[in-house]
């Protein structure tokens, strides 16, 4: 299916004009028409309304709205409105409303609140996405559809208790092989039948979100809970593409958000969404490894940033306004990465409830006058003029960070070395220092193909899933530089131990043993001690949270401990294996540390970094077709000087011609294509 | 009704002679005639000994109680002692149990610990009230009705949700204009029947107690609870009233408390009164403010302080003694600020269950030979000798500050744009600078006249009631001095945004339009550049919390932001309106800019000071009948030097004359008896 | 019943080889006997597999494991297994969950998981006992008896509230008596049936674990609690008795755990045995106290080290390796402070759930070519080479410390007068300063008997139960020094106030009066003021938390407050009281102070320091029959030079002759054989 959706960039939001009199609607379609939109986000919330009751369904309002957008030359991304059942169904049918990890039977409230395997929610959810794509499968707005809304959360009634149990069924066979993968003749857990497993939660075996008893049912219950909404996603995408079949589906995803496994939903959808919401204390990179990882869910394909604030969130603590020229910059990041559109949530505030003081192109105010409209305006403009140049481009990649969703769980659940180990933190330590490098890298899955990088970066690979290690001797041994750290190889996929020594399947390949982990209090350090200088490392680096005390069986030791009584022992080690060498760093190194590394290793396979990268600029290249499209994009508040060295080329949003050093505005963008 | 309740100062407290063998009483007499008291607190919690079973009442001890305090000369303030109820009703009568805001059906403990909608509450507690009545209507002790305890908290039961659905009923008549007020189109919460509302807490709607999904739901709530309250209050004391219709009717409130509606309450009560229990590090003038507003509850008439320690708190995290003096110049304090009365909690300490560490006349040592007992006896006779002159004296102000519950609830149940705005921190920034200006201030409600009053501020007037913009208006347009801030005119009675600009319906009157609001973090500031000097403001101040970007619409702009993107927007302006003023401070300055601002607003209105004002010197005044009460009180732990200026008079406590620049001992408390 | 179990010191551990694969077994037996191992802790959590179902029990792999034992040398500590009850139970018979303290019934999940007063555990559990020794009775292997495993927490359920009613009756046999020792004519909670009793907790009475409105139904439900659980231990060992009278029983026990009292406990236990860990932050002169406070339990006797980890914990935050030495160090702490063994938990690491990550002889790696293992098999060859030496040898000492669960409990419940309030913080503070002078001390009960000593010490001594002030009396009068603290001599056992001045029942012993009682913030301190030198204590300390302000009342005033009002006030007194004195400490004084001060009491009894004291170094002595061990263990990092004094002797460890002057390797030990 190709997913460009249309011959240019998609540019608009969600839009909710059902909160509003009809009489305010022409006044929308002014305003999106004065700031350059092509498309409007629309029957996110509205269920209620367009089922009044059990057997009603009235779409008189959407059947306006969806005209009055194609009559503005509007396009609809068309929400199937699931992401909150409405209050006469919680009433009649409270088998849609969750019980909470406490236990606590919920009542009517909030939104993305339905218990995911209530049969009254999963029979009404389709029906609706059944109807409303019978309705408008040949509505000329439609576009895209957008199933349900930022699914997540989670549930642990009895209808979940049971799926759950159905669930271990398929997946174990036997309660033997469950027990004994769950390891339950620790403290006396032997299950006899399948009924006497409850789900773990705060009454059970749970004391905390990320605190288990068993790792083995609260890991197999994250699945659980990821699959039952991702079969809820199913069971509306496949009631659309009945009608459908070449519209694409999408759901909108939030990045990081741990509790569905992204990769495992990215695969049923037919273009990856997402809404990014960086706090303003969030550092630049992480967005931007976000933006990766949203790619890098189906293969480098372009994604859409589905929403933005245009400047002011409601639900953070502090609600800074994006300052000027925030907004723009943060666009052309996303574009950067991938992205081919540039959506808010929301196009016009509402007027009650908790979002109304989270920013709209349409303020309060209501009008055009304002220092926010007029930023998202001059962006519209600026899009149309040349967004579809940059449509389906891709970025490409040499370096891999991989990146798994059930190896975050298992880490997280783990009772022991150190509760500051967060998985999320590991990988952006070592995608910041690719990014501060001027590196471009993908994020991909466990399961995706490494052949065609030069350098597979896996820090924290604590589980190591069936065929993960052939995979990755078979990458190494064909030439690849692979990477991997402290507390890796140590758990199969329901996180039990790989005996022998960690770590574990891997250790052939590092050839490294791990004798011990030990952890380190907040603030405490231990050094890395270069034996010798190793490109641009030399002397002593600073590492911190956990130390693997591990002994070489084969791999060269190029940094050592520098303090406490593992001084001495290898810290850093590079293990020849076939044509390739696989790297253990057996702490969690500071910046320079790895600036140096991780450059070291990108010299010594060639690999150059994009031009113009400078302090507080980002840089990324997206292309197709010898096309080149440098993205130069100044993070700092004050004027930069970026080199271009030897490129030459045209600035996309000025037009000119540009080369050399190139002085670019506080906040300011170049977009330069170049032939590559 | 004439609320001087004696011909002297009320002097006294809680007793609880219940809890003590009566052998003990004669001893408790004998102290406390000792103590110069007079009045005694009764029957708070007795509701168990008098209806030891349902059909059963008992009054027998509280007879011997009543004929001892009226045989030593004492007077009843008489509780209905509804303020717990007994352990047999709760096992009988379960609906008497709160349901709380976890969604957990209590059980029995505690105190305050009734379901105000439950029925069988309501009807037990009526029935001792009117048997109460009827028993001592003629008892020549009885003085004051006492309804209850400290009402507070909130239930959430099923009773509750049946009553609450029948308030807004009764408040909205139709399910359609209930939707449109809660804006229940967004996140598909349309009600179609009354039956589908349910509470909002942490099952449904909230996720904290001050956060919520939908502000409509949880502000009616917060009404509901208070108002429901107040209906069992009513019961109350409409059935002592039936017996009693002279004799006056109060029941202690608690300050600043949030959730009740104490200006609602007020109405229905003959007198105010309430209990003062600052923390040892609560900001002195933070008390004056207090106090202020329970005088204002009333339109300025005397209130009672029913209940303050004589030393010790037992709940504070860190229970300090009351220094030396402390205790008698806070009692001054009250009676500074209107109070008619000096009692406390508690006549004799207990000698078990968690009050036994709060501080009481007669402690556990059980004579009168302790610092605590002395320095009470010592207050008593000054009291005694003095008192009388003061009751039902006056505290003049030509300024008033507006206060409301409902505008609290609204901006604290708001998602953005920053948790730190607390509205009575807001209002205590403003009082305090008129308090250290040595400026008598009234706390008034959003539904009094203004008419009396030269200037009137409004820190944070998020919410703007029906007619509140006119009446303000009108204020102004006929000479009146009026200010208020950031977050102000934003939503209406129901937390709906006033549409088309902010401050909405102020906006006419200050002539400004709000674009934006910044929220900063914590520890981070703007300045307040003065244009050219105002008064004794020049040059910069600092400011914080919030900044709102405004333009001038025909307001003067004083002063204007010195840093960020928005430098050289406005932050104080003045709009000239009719004959008078409307000033906009658009965000929270530091002190020394409100002393200066606000100096200058009363000196342009020609109101001076009190003299007597010094550092760590509080100054109020009293008055009737051309004589003024000038109270100078030292909260310093040094001597300080008050200057009287030009007045002349009599300091009561000492009977000496007293003028020009007189020597204040620390702690000492100055009361000069001149003629106006 | 002697206590000596074997000829040996026992050393070994928690050893679960049902978790494993009979083919692992024999490595198992390898590397025991590798270690020098003599003793394995069996079947703790085996419940589920030994009982399948309701009536079937399948002993055959316990069989298996038994002989093994028997087989290999191995000397079983059987225990019975029901630290966690079965699934199936928990599905059949409801009754086994426990309901949490916020009123939630809870489902199967965790360890340590029964309801302490449900019928279906307690038949089960005793049924289990029962069989297992009649099974086991006269195994060769079985040494010892481990009823269940480290028994806590605490239960809400219906059957809890049942049980604790008729514990009530028992106690109080009428209601007028609980109604007057609970005082509940405060806040109207006057009970006039047993059945309106209802357990505190968050829904009842308390508002956090220790807040309550009622200390009386709270103490007495803590007193509850730990009865109950003691229920189910008696029950068992009943149970093992019936059929091995002549094999010793324990359970093992958890140092200060505050739910049980454990010196009632002990007197149900033939030999104490507790677990022991320490966070890597405990000060070293914690974990000698809680030593000497398990050896306390049974009248000084040796008492068993039951488990410790031989390198890393798995439930801290922070999971630090012991550095090398520290296991042996720790070890030889608890050796040297009164064990007969040392034992660990946990023999081989399991391969999943939540203590994968928590150390054991045997680490994953599963050979014996580890540090840890290493230090494990070196200590065991010097265990086996001198232990028996030990064995039952005693730690003489004239000093002792009174500790009480009570009266810990009564404190820390207690709604003022500071949350710092901590008991084991206060008894701490006196421990550690005996600690630094190299004083040998005994921890001991408000039972015990005090004549043996020269000095008593009993930092506040909140609770005064009855007969204890006599005992006291007596002890003084005879000649002994007895010191208490502020916030002493409050309460009787119920928590009744005292009446007629603190220190209540104390204070003719001591000679003063304590009139109130400051409370002072963290951070603040006042001063202590010699009058004149006292020993080496002159001049000024520093002392914070509480402040008692107290008059002598015949005691002599050796230092007072320098500061605030109660400046000049004394602060440490002695009354001559008989032949003694009785000491007060009014508040809580600084290291320094309180060296001193115990220090010159010492002396004036002529009680030496043990030889051997340096900083970071800590000594002990046991002995028996003429012979004496000096244990000196230095617990610095770095080498450090100890002063034998006199003494000489030979170093059990080396084998050298020893005196004078030694110098000792960092975490290095030296026990000095020589005659007393």
């Amino acid at each position: 299916m190709d997913t460009t959706l249309l011959p240019k960039m998609l540019y608009g939001g969600d839009y909710n004009p059902e909160q509003w009199d009809p009489s305010v609607w022409p006044e929308d379609m002014r305003m999106l028409e004065l700031a350059g939109m092509n498309v409007a986000t629309v029957n996110v919330f509205s269920w209620a309304m367009i089922q009044p009751a059990e057997d009603t369904y009235d779409f008189s309002t959407l059947d306006r709205i969806m005209d009055m957008l194609a009559d503005n030359g509007l396009h609809a991304c068309l929400a199937t409105g699931t992401g909150a059942h409405p209050a006469w169904m919680a009433r009649r049918h409270p088998d849609v409303l969750r019980t909470d990890f406490e236990g606590r039977k919920r009542k009517f409230g909030g939104r993305h609140n339905s218990c995911p395997n209530s049969p009254s929610y999963r029979m009404y959810a389709e029906r609706l996405a059944d109807k409303l794509a019978d309705r408008y499968k040949d509505h000329p707005a439609l576009l895209l559809w957008h199933i349900s809304n930022e699914y997540g959360g989670d549930c642990y009634c009895d209808n979940c208790a049971a799926a759950f149990r159905v669930w271990l069924q398929r997946k174990y066979g036997t309660l033997e092989k469950l027990n004994e993968q769950w390891n339950t003749r620790f403290w006396s857990h032997t299950f006899y039948d399948w009924d006497e497993i409850v789900p773990p939660n705060a009454l059970s075996e749970q004391w905390a979100e990320t605190r288990t008893n068993f790792q083995g049912i609260s890991l197999d219950y994250a699945r659980f809970n990821s699959d039952g909404m991702l079969d809820c996603y199913k069971l509306e995408r496949d009631a659309v593409r009945r009608h459908t079949p070449d519209v694409p589906v999408t759901t909108n995803l939030m990045g990081t958000y741990k509790p569905l496994d992204y990769f495992k939903w990215a695969k049923e959808m037919d273009i990856v969404s997402w809404d990014n919401y960086p706090g303003m204390d969030t550092p630049v990179s992480f967005t931007s490894m976000t933006h990766d990882l949203m790619r890098g869910l189906k293969g480098g394909r372009p994604f859409l940033l589905m929403e933005q604030t245009p400047s002011q969130q409601n639900w953070q603590a502090y609600n800074t306004l994006k300052r000027p020229g925030v907004m723009r910059l943060w666009s052309y990041q996303a574009v950067a990465h991938g992205s081919d559109s540039v959506m808010f949530f929301q196009l016009r505030r509402s007027v009650g409830a908790c979002e109304k003081y989270h920013g709209a192109l349409i303020e309060h105010a209501g009008h055009e006058h304002t220092r926010v409209f007029r930023e998202c305006a001059e962006l519209g403009r600026e899009l149309d003029r040349f967004g579809a140049k940059l449509l389906g481009t891709r970025l490409p990649s040499r370096i891999a960070i991989l990146y798994d969703w059930e190896n975050r769980w298992a880490i997280e659940l783990s009772s022991g070395p150190s509760v500051d180990l967060k998985y999320v933190n590991e990988i952006q330590r070592y995608y910041d220092a690719l990014y501060e490098l001027g590196h471009q890298v993908d994020l991909i899955s466990f399961e995706d193909e490494l052949a065609g990088y030069d350098i597979v970066l896996a820090p924290v690979m604590y589980m190591v899933k069936p065929g993960m290690a052939d995979r990755l001797e078979r990458f190494v041994a064909n030439g690849g530089a692979f990477l991997t750290t402290f507390f890796s190889g140590i758990v199969n996929e329901n996180d039990l131990v790989a005996l022998g020594g960690y770590p574990g399947e891997l250790r052939k390949l590092l050839g490294i043993w791990a004798e011990e982990i030990d952890a380190l209090f907040p603030g405490r350090t231990n050094a890395i001690v270069m034996k010798e200088a190793h490109g641009a490392l030399e002397g002593a680096y600073s590492c911190s949270l956990l130390c693997d005390l591990i002994h070489a069986e084969g791999a060269d030791v190029l940094a050592e401990y520098g303090e406490d009584f593992y001084r001495g022992m290898p810290v850093l080690t590079r293990n020849r294996f076939g044509e390739g060498e696989a790297w253990y760093v057996a702490s969690a190194p500071d910046a320079a540390f790895l600036q140096g590394l991780l450059g070291e290793m990108c010299r010594a396979k060639g690999i150059r970094p994009l031009p113009g990268k400078a302090p507080g600029v980002e840089v990324t290249r997206r292309e197709r077709d010898g096309k080149s499209y440098l993205f130069v994009l100044n993070h700092n508040e004050h004027e930069a000087t970026v080199r271009l060295d030897g490129l030459s080329g045209t600035d996309l949003i000025t037009g000119r011609a540009v080369s050399g050093d190139v002085r670019l505005a506080g906040r300011d963008v170049l977009i330069v294509e170049h032939f590559a």
